[in-house]
């Protein structure tokens, strides 16, 4: 995997195929990505939850293209592809045969009810123990070959779970993976991977069992030549004992915690972060599920104590965020009343401050791992206003038109962010050694070093007032503001 | 009860103030009604679910007015009020101790949880036969005292449900039920009664241990010289059987009968029933909770079959109640997908044709039973815009200054339904028997008769033609038009 700034990107919203994601990539963004996260492109792209509810994984939407355009992507850069795990869409061929003929269809094992986790019943305890990212049971009343059944359905009553130990839903995922490996994927995204598993009496949730199939899965990977990337939402300490197990996992947490130290000034959390915070990461400001938050908070089932922000903390990072946002943005909250997510662009978020915004990347490009880049934050956009009853999310999911994408390129805070993406992608430093100097309360100071190259950063947070020093051509360069970086 | 139109109001919509919605039915709409279904007037009125949410059942809210201002609005006219028997608001003091201190709160038993039907839990079978209003299964995941539980929520997650077996909760309700008599009520409507009783093995919906649990309510009501009106949304046979146990049943299936025949010209179902329903009914077109649809359809357990509308016929009216409001008709679905109610004016719904509305007025008025006429129907109210994201039922919840109700009094529309009331209210031949004489398809004829006085109504269905003949001093009378009904 090159050590270089990924795109995430939908290929319909952002050049409208694939074919026209890499024109993008070829032309006014060449030389900045060394690898993309395509989010998904399988039949149909636009279902019910943009693509995470395939009805057809093993096939590209043909409005999109085929697995030549995505090998073609991939030439001359990482391609990042979701492998989704947990579900399918409830419009697959196969489970519409189960709705018809119940147990008497031929792929009947592949999905999950209550009855195949639960065969003998369950108590009220080992239900309420089930961890979910909504509220209510993960369980969905369906008649099944006439019979009333209760499918699990983790996410929406759309999505049906897959039983992930059968010999069917194992022979499906392998497929997939054969697939991404014959189109030259990099790195396959393993979505929503924590629920992936259910065990009786346990959350269901990152549980030991989980570790088994993550493994297995990992090791069929490999095997492919595709690398790993876990995606789970959850309190931080779920992502750090993940982190051993896979080739990359996603630091969630380090988005929220840049902006509490941006916008309330309180640095504290970020750096016991930043010291602690496992290396192989995928760093991220926002994605196509906007501003995560939980993953900087306290744990499910001991609410109140945190390591890094109390839910009290999370709650005025939000309303900051939606002051910022002139109150666009939108709190997604957990079953239990904390806060999940954000729904807001992150340039919006940061109240449209270019020197603030700038700085938030020159962190997120300084803290180990891969930084990706969403591409409404690399152009700066703006919250959208989604159709009324749509999923918020679509606030940070814009289209753009080739012209568009042109004319958000001109802004000067985009242009800047170029240059800030190029210096991440080529300064030798990167390839070194990360560490955390020393420094006062209220201000930040993060250091790179391989051999005599060096890169150091110090930053007032709250005063968005930074001196990033680097070497090249054997010298020492300042520059207080990135903009003035060589372009 | 009084044999004379009813209204249906929310006393804070529709007046302001208890003591306000006295005035108008003192004053412009003084001799118009026999008796008014006050909606929930509990603390709060303007709950989660406009008051069917109550936080305390035994208080006025006191933005409304106390108990006696509702003894005065029953000193010259029936008051029905409600029984909210199956859950309380989750933010009762109650149901808030038991949050804070688990199964150690002095009123723990109240409450239902998972463990409380199924002591030894519940397999996939027993869950999934239970029915409920929503998608999902009725159960939300709460921390109660520490633990992790599942108490029972068939409406949404914050109206918890009460166990009515409890001595804590019979109680409870006969407080209530002693608070009305001593309020000069008529008679008490059981919300939602149908869900009250949950029995492991069920469908927890209308069971025989419902019905022994409605005896004793209603005994209990007797005793203190209450009526009893039962609320069930179901396919009609239910309200059938319902109907030999209390004073008086909803007639829900009416309405879709009345506007699929006046809209799709098919008048067989709506004979079909008018032969066959229980006589010991409320009769209406659309209430607070919209126009019923679930009612007149198939039974929930053999989809497809009805002897009333089919579900195709069902989403066939719905279409055309779309078109006639221009499109801001909401359709509300079943969990399994068939259609549960439209939430729409019944004056929309009727494309605001004068002549069709006051027919279908007409058809319930001479249907056995006492109609009720919801106070947005009255002043033939057309859709509102819901705020966004809010309940669709508050398209048809308007809420009316004094000055906006002298002003659609004073349309056409609306006086020549006011000369129906009174002439429904005041002819003798109501106090009768009602017969259902032959007539040819497309053509409905309904008559009634007490010794000498006689009302007779021929109506041409799909072209909203009709005749109505009635004995006055002795003559025949006959009139096209209600609008001609002496006033």
């Amino acid at each position: 995997m090159r050590n270089e700034v990924q795109l995430i990107a939908y290929a319909d919203r952002f050049g409208g195929t694939l074919r026209g994601l890499g024109k993008l990539l070829d032309g006014p963004l060449a030389g900045l990505f060394g690898g993309v996260h395509v989010l998904p492109f399988f039949v149909p792209y636009d279902g019910a939850d943009a693509g995470y509810d395939p009805v057809d994984h093993l096939r590209v939407d043909r409005r999109l293209g085929g697995w030549d355009d995505l090998g073609e992507l991939g030439r001359d850069r990482d391609t990042v592809v979701d492998l989704i795990v947990n579900h399918v869409s409830a419009a697959t061929a196969q489970f519409r045969e189960v709705v018809e003929h119940g147990d008497a269809a031929p792929h009947a094992g592949m999905f999950l009810t209550f009855g195949s986790v639960f065969p003998g019943g369950a108590t009220e305890e080992e239900l309420a123990r089930i961890i979910r990212p909504r509220p209510g049971l993960p369980f969905t009343p369906m008649v099944l070959g006439g019979r009333h059944r209760l499918v699990w359905t983790t996410f929406t009553a759309r999505q049906v779970d897959i039983d992930v130990h059968h010999p069917e839903s194992r022979a499906y995922l392998t497929a997939i993976l054969r697939r991404f490996a014959e189109s030259g994927v990099a790195m396959v995204r393993l979505d929503a991977i924590g629920y992936a598993v259910k065990t009786p009496g346990t959350s269901c949730f990152l549980t030991p069992e989980t570790d088994e199939f993550v493994d297995r899965l990992t090791a069929e990977a490999h095997a492919l030549g595709l690398g790993v990337l876990t995606e789970v939402h959850a309190p931080h300490r779920y992502a750090v004992e993940l982190a051993g197990r896979v080739d990359r996992v996603y630091d969630f947490a380090l988005a929220p915690l840049i902006l509490r130290a941006l916008l309330a000034g309180d640095d504290a959390p970020l750096r016991r972060w930043l010291a602690t915070r496992p290396h192989n990461a995928v760093t991220v400001l926002e994605t196509h599920d906007g501003i995560a938050m939980v993953d900087a908070g306290p744990d499910f089932f001991t609410a109140g104590r945190s390591l890094l922000l109390s839910g009290a903390d999370l709650f005025d990072l939000a309303t900051r965020i939606s002051r910022n946002s002139d109150g666009t943005a939108v709190n997604v909250e957990t079953p239990s009343g904390g806060l999940y997510r954000v729904d807001c662009t992150i340039y919006d978020a940061l109240a449209r401050d270019d020197r603030r915004y700038l700085l938030a990347r020159l962190i997120q490009f300084l803290t180990p791992g891969i930084p990706q880049v969403y591409y409404v934050g690399l152009l700066a956009g703006r919250n959208a206003d989604p159709p009324t009853d749509a999923d918020s999310r679509e606030i940070n999911r814009r289209r753009y038109t080739e012209a568009q994408v042109h004319q958000a390129l001109g802004q000067p805070v985009v242009r800047a962010l170029l240059r800030l993406i190029r210096f991440r992608n080529t300064h030798p430093a990167f390839a070194g050694e990360f560490s955390l100097p020393e420094s006062p309360p209220g201000r930040l100071a993060m250091s790179w070093r391989a051999g005599g190259d060096r890169v150091h950063l110090t930053a007032d947070l709250a005063g968005a007032d930074y001196t990033l020093t680097y070497t090249a051509g054997g010298t020492d360069h300042t520059v207080t503001d990135v903009s003035a970086l060589p372009g």
